[in-house]
């Protein structure tokens, strides 16, 4: 099961509504976040989400409204008494562009800030976790992330295993621990992996290339979707999509659930946008500042 | 007549609440920022305050919560289709710092960004008041402002005019332009400049030193106060006020009006630090991000 919070969902420049990206994904108490534009701090504490949790933080792409959050986020954390460690993932260029934010600033930084420049391809590793790393198409280096839970245990059927002569207490344990205990195997009393849940987060992108992959058979797709498709020519231009390009691929990749993001705010109605992404896919919602969710193989809870 | 809005009252970190420092002066349509820390373009969104109409703005340090809302700014002024120029004032490393933040975020603006480093003393000239930086102590190079605006004509006495033979018409804007007309001076007929009114801005700083000088007779002091006086060591310790060192300036000063901002989360309830103050200093008003404010000779008018 997993959290997942819309912190900032404007696109470019905020609005009365909408702040700019920032997405929280909650994996038991830790929380990772991608992207992290300005305000993101506070919406964490208006979230009640604590910052304090942040473990990770992963940046698409080194534009204003997805990164300049970093260094008041940081320094935040080191006033607030973190020691843990931090890993700070983004494109090439990451390490200058916090370097350079961190001195104009005068910030230092009392705890471990540890930055990763990924490529396309590469993994990271969280405590029950894999993100990958994608590249996707915005004019600059800039990369999509799947957040992949670990497969959990199957169900333990203990009254199947009572039924196999099996009592209660240490070898239950051993049965669990995938030991063959007086000749019951696991697979007799185990149901299958729980499979984890899987995100897919675009970042800033045309649509297509290597996100169709990554996202195949996702839980959640959560899209770029700056423009509706009378502004077709505009999301081109920037490199950028449409409600019907994230519905499209949506569709294609056969995911479960689609969120748009990354919403322009010359429409005054994001509504309008889900509406129409919705005669392509169904389970399409237009997500709004401090829309939480929770994600599990049985289905999604607005929370 | 003086607007006044205090976009973010936090210190160092925000809260629910609160966003950090950034103050609007607006004289006219103008707008003046003060300070502008992480937030403060959406903040200005949602007080209704034009952003394309700020034109000039006064850092008084480099510390993160009084600069970081900078670039995001900027970048939105660019991307909403601004030409006018805007000028940054700040203390020495001004350039440097906004330099660093604008290459983080591949920041290119299509306007004029002029920045002015300013020093002790010296003044900067807006449309229709003047802006003078003056050193304050805070442990890294500091300003606080006071924003002067220009003393307005008197009144015209149209009938005590029309009883000395004077006839409405070119006459009449003559008098106005200073001109003697048919023997009536215009001091006969206009009554004493209307005072500007004027503004102290503190900035983050120990109490004191050349504040005192500066807030002399000022219409509104808006002093730092991040601090209860229980916790004077630590005001000491980190170079910040209490929010009695601000009563008793503001006493000391003669000033009409005290607010309080800078106002550390560790307290729950801005209004106890309120009331400690006004046992010195009775029209001390504890500022709340959003609150707005008209000044005049007339007095203070919350809108």
């Amino acid at each position: 099961m997993l959290g997942l919070t819309f912190l900032g969902t404007a696109a470019s420049v905020p609005s009365r509504d909408r702040t700019m990206s920032c997405i929280a994904v909650k994996q038991g108490k830790a929380v990772t976040l991608f992207d992290c534009a300005e305000g993101s701090q506070r919406q964490l504490m208006i979230s009640r989400l604590s910052f304090m949790k942040v473990n990770s933080i992963f940046i698409t792409h080194l534009h204003g409204d997805h990164v300049l959050g970093l260094p008041g986020l940081l320094q935040t954390m080191g006033m607030s008494g973190r020691t843990a460690p931090l890993d700070v993932c983004g494109p090439v260029g990451m390490r200058d562009a916090l370097d350079s934010m961190m001195r104009a600033c005068d910030g230092t930084l009392e705890y471990e800030c540890n930055v990763h420049e990924l490529s396309d391809g590469d993994t990271f590793r969280l405590e029950s976790a894999t993100v990958t790393a994608f590249a996707t198409e915005h004019g600059v280096p800039s990369l999509g992330y799947l957040y992949a839970e670990d497969d959990g245990p199957g169900r333990f059927d203990r009254a199947r295993a009572v039924e196999l002569g099996i009592r209660p207490g240490p070898d239950f344990t051993r049965l669990q621990n995938g030991e063959i205990v007086r000749g019951v195997e696991p697979s007799m009393v185990i149901g299958p992996p729980r499979r984890g849940m899987r995100i897919v987060y675009t970042g800033d992108t045309l649509p297509g290339g290597r996100i169709i992959e990554m996202a195949r058979d996702a839980d959640v797709l959560i899209h770029e979707s700056t423009y509706v498709p009378a502004d077709a020519k505009l999301a081109k231009e920037h490199m950028h999509s449409t409600c019907m390009d994230a519905a499209e691929t949506a569709s294609e990749c056969n995911v479960r659930f689609l969120f748009l993001t990354h919403i322009s705010n010359r429409y005054d109605d994001a509504s309008v946008l889900e509406q129409m992404a919705r005669t392509v896919f169904e389970n399409t919602i237009a997500a709004m500042d401090m829309d939480s969710f929770e994600i599990s193989d049985k289905g999604l809870i607005r929370v």
